[in-house]
């Protein structure tokens, strides 16, 4: 009945990620690990110490995504778990690194139990998940599933002026693996759920249906300054006020289309941008997401039409630009249920949802049977220094994680 | 007949302006002439050595403003005529700078014609009226009328670290003068109508009635920041959004009261401002005006409680600071009117009609009978290097100060 007791180790995932956490720490307890950064290299350094101590075969390939590999009984294609350890400027300290130190901790419960799966099993990072200092996100995951053509990745210049490729040469993580060569036969990743939904319903783990499909645009509103004491209302072409009605179009649209429709306006600039002067420019993004494809191409097609009605009505050009689009991706409906079943198996609650933000995990989903295993966030916040999640419940994901990769290993 | 005859010259006025014009020139045709600068220096010195050159005495006072007397037969209070050349960053050649200049040609056309009016003459320029460099606006004329004490004037201290006090001794005209001692019997103040109501009224002077009230208050809005999709709809304190209701409701209420009301937010900033973060933080201005202090403040009111409500709904903080208030001025009913029937004497067309804007003209209202003489604003641009009054439209608007200051100068 050995297996049956395998458990991770607690403690040491969490003293893992306070080591991790050390390099590029910031003010309130946070991280600032920009993707191919100094920091990135030494948190990299310090995940490849700790694969090579459990004795994973480390591969790097030529995006810088790090693979280590335990051997199975047999060879062929591993059981991959994995995420990634490069953070937003204002980051936490689990968004990703908890994927892939658990991952660690499957390993170690595996070895100090002198068990050895069916199948390889095999605790990846990927490059720039975040794409906080390169576009797109998710590159690494990308290029590595054939979505992303490598030579346009490391041609991607950030918004520091470096390209990837220069970067990742510099870091020392420019590797010799040529990509996507090693196929996983199934991917597993255990992540933060960067929303509030958990905590909200009590519940311990979320059994992630898929990825909400996601349409980014910046819209720039040209409009005419004059004086804002000087001018008739009725003669005005306010760029900022058009803008300001978007976004209160994109809330109202987000409500009437409900149930996991979410539409936001993060990011709005005027200019002048001063008390007496009307605004001749606006730029800002709109934010859609759903689970349905369908349904998000409604919202696009609504919000277009708004558009158009108000440039109309105020007098003012509205240029739309794509900043991103990915359609909704469904996880393996055997992968949601496995997740459920070992989680009820260990005594712990569940609930069905679909993942807010974007994972490395919808590029496989596409080649291989995937999942996701969420814990709960406390607040909800995530991409930020306040992100936080218990340790009991840290401990409680990568126990399901363990078990989920050993039903599936063999 | 001598005297029916005098007339200003437009060629010498456009070109005193194209002269002033050069110091501080920026791309487009503009001028960047900050309050205290050394380019206001330069633009002081060159209007001072014109009216040496027209023989007037010049005097200037604690708070910089300059003085060039004209006498008249007999001793006693000048009628004053003035404006300001001090300009905004992105301003043109022709706010403020024109009331002073033609001031010069209503000096120079008498002294051609050698008539010595009963009442001496004054053309007057005053210490940052624009507010773009020190707050208040207005300034020097304010400490002139005793709206504003000296020594709070010499404190404020600018954008970029400088007091009006080290400036005023840096470019030399921290002036001997005490501030107020010389009281105007009257005032009038030629100035472009920023606005573009003469224009599209096709009248050539606008009779000005007064000045608009101004409520200026900075709001920040406090919420939460979350991410933009993994947070639903219903547990969002989004400040950014909260913003644009703000902005959104400030044009239903200038709509709603109709008639004079204005309201602008020119000025919105939201923090984190990202594509995919719920902004915690947004920072905007309201900006209402209007002719009536009771409607300003109904409007004033409605605005409160609307963001009471707003907050309250949507779970976010609303702080409010003004920034600046100004009841409306109204000036004599004898000098509006003296304004209209010199137009038409020249046989201009005129309307009367308020000052959306703020002018040096209004400080003087309580104390003396003031008016203030409009010429149209092409598209009405102002504060905009395209600022534009065609010279003919300039020699029109001068030659209506003149024979206003003959009456009032006798």
């Amino acid at each position: 009945m050995k297996l049956d007791r395998l458990a991770i180790r607690g403690a040491r995932l969490s003293d893992r990620l306070s080591e991790l956490a050390k390099i590029g720490a910031i003010e309130g307890g946070g991280c600032c690990r920009l993707a191919l950064t100094d920091e990135d290299r030494q948190g990299r350094d310090l995940v490849v110490s700790w694969m090579k101590a459990l004795g994973l075969a480390v591969t790097v390939d030529r995006i810088g995504n790090v693979v280590g590999v335990r051997s199975g009984r047999t060879a062929g294609a591993p059981v991959m778990v994995g995420s990634h350890i490069d953070t937003v400027r204002t980051g936490g300290r689990y968004d990703g690194n908890l994927g892939v130190l658990a991952g660690l901790e499957v390993v170690e419960a595996l070895n100090e139990a002198d068990v050895v799966t069916e199948k390889p099993l095999a605790v990846a990072f990927f490059t720039n998940e975040e794409g906080a200092r390169f576009a797109p996100d998710m590159m690494g995951s990308a290029v590595h599933q054939g979505a992303l053509a490598l030579d346009a990745a490391l041609a991607a210049v950030g918004i520091d002026g470096e390209s990837v490729g220069a970067c990742l040469e510099r870091i020392g993580y420019a590797g010799p693996e040529p990509v996507g060569t090693m196929r996983a036969a199934a991917y597993v990743e255990l992540h933060i759920e960067q929303g509030p939904v958990l905590e909200r319903e009590g519940v311990q783990i979320g059994a992630v249906t898929g990825v909400q499909g996601i349409s980014w645009a910046e819209l720039t509103v040209k409009g005419v300054s004059c004086h804002a004491g000087t001018t008739p209302m009725s003669m005005r072409h306010d760029a900022g006020y058009a803008a300001a009605e978007i976004a209160c179009f994109v809330r109202r649209l987000a409500h009437k289309i409900g149930g996991a429709q979410v539409g936001t306006v993060g990011f709005l600039e005027l200019a002048p941008n001063l008390v007496n002067v009307v605004a001749n420019r606006a730029r800002l993004t709109v934010d859609l997401r759903h689970t349905d494809d369908g349904v998000l191409r409604l919202a696009e097609r609504e919000t277009a039409a708004f558009l158009d009605e108000l440039a109309a009505r105020e007098g003012v050009e509205i240029e739309r630009r794509s900043l991103a689009r990915f359609a909704p991706v469904d996880f393996a409906a055997e992968m949601i249920a496995m997740v459920e079943e070992e989680a009820r198996a260990l005594g712990l609650s569940t609930m069905r949802m679909p993942s807010g933000a974007g994972h490395d995990a919808q590029m496989f989903a596409p080649h291989c049977p995937t999942g996701m295993i969420f814990v709960p966030s406390h607040k909800g916040l995530s991409h930020n220094v306040a992100e936080y999640t218990a340790p009991e419940q840290l401990e409680a994901g990568a126990n399901v994680l363990l078990n989920v990769v050993r039903r599936l290993a063999g």
